[in-house]
């Protein structure tokens, strides 16, 4: 049998304390040390509902702790860059939610310091755990479909969030279609150019600050796929999440899920089932899946499933995808920055 | 090109007028004639309206006229076997609408009259011309499913014919179930013994003359399938076809077909379009090839694709479906009659 | 917060060690104080696999621990109605897997032995559970589409389960069917009376035993419905689950489940993704849900969802089945027995 | 009953064939008079096929004969608007195939003579008479779903078409994407910008004459909806043709039909048909709505459903997408030409 990693959770709001939970009951591989969060009382709520033991709101003391082997980085998106140096530096392997920051400087100090430190990163994008998202990749990665030639993603959120989280989550192109960007890397590969235009039709508020509610951004990739990522905030009959790789020889989609497989016949016609709610009900098995195997790769040290690189290059297209939007231009990928 | 065949309508109701608009509109091959109706009336309005100049009001006389070298029966189910018989004799080619006649010594004598004077004879059992039931066929017949073990049909009209119809119709297993009867050989072969159970659930009016308006049919067929059929009078959200025949090695199953193909996503879910009326929109494209098959078969003498044999059976099948029903018991094909 | 169910293992087979997993990890409402299987290293596996303290050869010493409050019972079958009468005895609540017992007067006295003694008992109907088929029943209830006419279900498994267990399970109609036969009266109510057919098309090995891989049972409801349930031991695709209830005003049916949402679309047509395997994979949810309901209903004092008489009237179903086979002759449910 | 249009068919190649057989079988309401090809050859096997008295070389001869009410041109695109300009100075209703030139220039003087004729014009979109785009649109007409907000189209061709005819087609944009700009304006209507990406990843030898093979066109909309059109020539699985309308409140998409309603299960999953081949098989209904619906404008003097306007400003959008793709820029529609 395997050895358990002690792992400890930095930031247990809404998403860090879903990962608490599933590291407590989902993930056997896991030995959960210690959840932090500068808001005690926020984390002490989640350690009581789930039996932890150790609850710390200053994570310095987490990285000082010799058994902490590994930590899962679910803090703000503004704190998540210093706590990769500082957990680095710590020699701790880290787990970092998307994205890792949202400026290039700073995502490439914290990429730097990983390097330097040599411990693992593995970069929270989820969708790329979805088992149909993966078959799509492994069908054309197969070769039976020939070549690539347009990728369709279809992501739209079911209800607008809190205008408070909008104003600081980098909008929509570095908080939403992030997501989509690096499934575009992940289906395809790297990206040349990007065009993107949106619209605010869902929620005029969100014009105070600059950001959109419904895109479209359309990307050139270096192999000569073309390929078109359509964004909404609200869609209100769930959240919708397609996905296809048309090729040379075929195609391979990924349709919706669906909360239940009734079907009611009546004079109205046929009616079926919303889509699930959102991403903590789409992509559940995701969260598990990616933490399951970050741990795997730490225990086996393999290389991540999602590297910093990943997390970085996802950002440099949200980048260009907004100054695309703001020049009305077609932007190349190489106008923001280059790989490392 | 092909000679054109010399065909006259009997009967100018509803199917009959279909059938006479598909000769005169859809069927190149055809010539169309004359149409025939004791009603002079109705087929005048139906002459009138495709353009056709000649109509009788007494079917001898198309009989007793050298020219015509078939007839197309869509009289009254009670005039069949009687027209066939004088149409054998004649010496025309026959397509007759189902069923052949409800007593089955009536279509023994027609039977007979047409093995006599060699004419060619099908009956229009529709279904069988089905693309997706012919294609459900083909795959088992391919033998790469493996032996069939359950056929499950579901048949059920979208409402309640006419009472004064049902009076004469034969009832719920000789009018309605007989399609599928007939369909169950087609697909499987001949049947060994039926157990039918039946229920007045939606026009309590049935009661009276013993009918029935929700049905299930079990079925052993000869080659040790077995099968269930079941029927409804009314389903009110169109016209519900469904065949799956389940096999060892697989199952090859027909889908409704749909009205149209858009859905719509809203709060409530997704709502898709009701199923095609009825049979004339259904089987519309049916209607079409199994004449221009019959005229094939006659220009080409060629076995008919839906025997006099096919008529009889279904016929035969209908009655143990009563019969078992009646006494509540499984009832032996050959207890009704054995095949000619 | 509610307190933690102290509850016991009793058989930790396949279906025993999957609720004992479900215990530790997904129900944080029970609190398992140990497990216990005659075959002592089978359980040892389990305990050491999940990090359970303590394993017991011996059911009567959990039963004679006033810590534990109640028992889940997945031991072999015919070991069912004698722990249940001694748990009954013992004072325990008890969760018992499907079916109570073959012999219908065992289950008759497990039955007397937990009313006498009070002591809650649920049976595991699994299906019961399932969100399709509940928003069926959900459906129908509301009484928006009417009365029910005519169900259908549809129960195949992937592929013949091994021989040793067929000669011991009580036969298709009474290790299969039973599921259908309780989701019919889950679904529409009690039933008046049973016709069954069935055949060996599968596994010739079955027939050295009486026992039988491919069947049709129709069913008449005490309210008038009928119904029909078509099962397979082979069903090549994965494992078929489908259920309708179709009503006066429409209908209701709740489609298969399919392992991803993948479709591939080449110059064979489009094709999509397998069935989930079997029942761990399908009703992988149900099995907690129903778990946790019952431990819900112990602590809240309330009655169980499925009660010792649905786990009765299921075998007395099955029993019906197996005599309208045996004797080829629709048989009434009162010729078996009459409800309790 | 209403009087039958007069009318003839100028071009009997594929598309000018497949109308005459229309007029011919399938559109009571018309009197075909004559047919016209300058391939008098061609024309005469069209005739002699579905028993046609007149065939004439030269146009102008049934512009001359005063019986003639109408024209249906369908003549090689080059030859549109000067059969135009001469037909409605002849004062003949004119049904023209799409596209009505690739000129501008010509487009406007074949409007302007229409128009001092006064004489009825309909551009042969025949799309717009399909079923399910029409229940899009009708649906979001109504307003139950709410602004529309991103508008997507899928329109794939099975075959690279023959390179002769792609030569002088006018290439992708204006042969193949004008359907699509034109149901964007179906649908949402006026579009205000565009922007065009394309590739050759299918057919090499386009890029000789700097055709492409796979595009992506993004649109802005004077109302402010987005869209989005993706093009490829060559889906291997049939004639794709997928639309939605996203909107405030819900969606509305039009799927693909599919050729039989038959599915496959097997241990490689569930299989079904293809798509319907091409345009002349999925819009089989289409091109006979579009000329009744003509002839019904012309015998009732009505305007047509689509317009010599709506024919102009679909290629406006073509012309516009070729400058945005040669320049890699968004182009304003006002920079090809304003709306007359």
């Amino acid at each position: 049998m395997t050895r358990k990693l002690n792992i400890a959770v930095i930031g247990t709001g809404r998403i860090g304390s879903m990962h608490t939970a599933n590291l407590v009951r989902r993930i056997p591989e896991a030995n959960l040390v210690a959840i932090c969060d500068i808001r005690l009382d926020v984390a002490q709520v989640v350690a009581d509902d789930l039996g932890i033991q150790r609850v710390v709101q200053d994570y310095h003391e987490l990285l000082a702790d010799p058994t902490v082997e590994a930590v899962l980085i679910a803090a703000s998106t503004n704190a998540h860059a210093m706590i990769i140096k500082d957990a680095a530096r710590a020699g701790k392997h880290i787990f970092c939610e998307k994205p890792l920051a949202l400026d290039l400087r700073d995502i490439d100090e914290a990429l730097d310091a990983v390097k330097r430190s040599n411990v693992k990163l593995q970069v929270g994008f989820n969708r790329r755990f979805d088992k149909s998202f993966k078959r799509v990749r492994q069908i054309t990665a197969s070769g039976e479909l020939g070549k690539p030639c347009i990728l369709r993603i279809t992501n739209r959120d079911p209800e607008v969030p809190a205008l408070e989280f909008m104003r600081v989550s980098g909008g929509m192109f570095l908080d939403m279609s992030i997501h989509d960007l690096d499934m575009a890397r992940f289906q395809i590969g790297e990206v040349e150019e990007i065009y993107a235009m949106g619209t605010v039709l869902i929620e005029p508020a969100l014009k105070e600050f600059g950001d959109l509610d419904t895109t479209i951004i359309t990307l050139k990739f270096v192999d000569g796929t073309i390929g078109v990522i359509d964004n909404s905030r609200q869609a209100v009959y769930g959240y919708d999440q397609q996905l296809e790789v048309f090729c040379l020889k075929g195609t391979a989609f990924a349709n919706n899920e669906i909360e239940d497989t009734v079907v009611k016949g009546s004079r109205q016609g046929f009616q079926s089932a919303l889509l699930p709610y959102f991403f903590m009900q789409r992509y559940a098995e995701c969260y598990v899946d990616e933490v399951r195997q970050f741990i795997e790769c730490v225990c086996e040290d393999k290389p991540t499933p999602v590297t910093g690189e990943d997390g970085r290059m996802a950002v440099v297209l949200g980048h260009a995808a907004w100054k695309s939007y703001h020049e009305n231009r077609p932007v190349k990928i190489s106008e923001i920055a280059s790989p490392r």
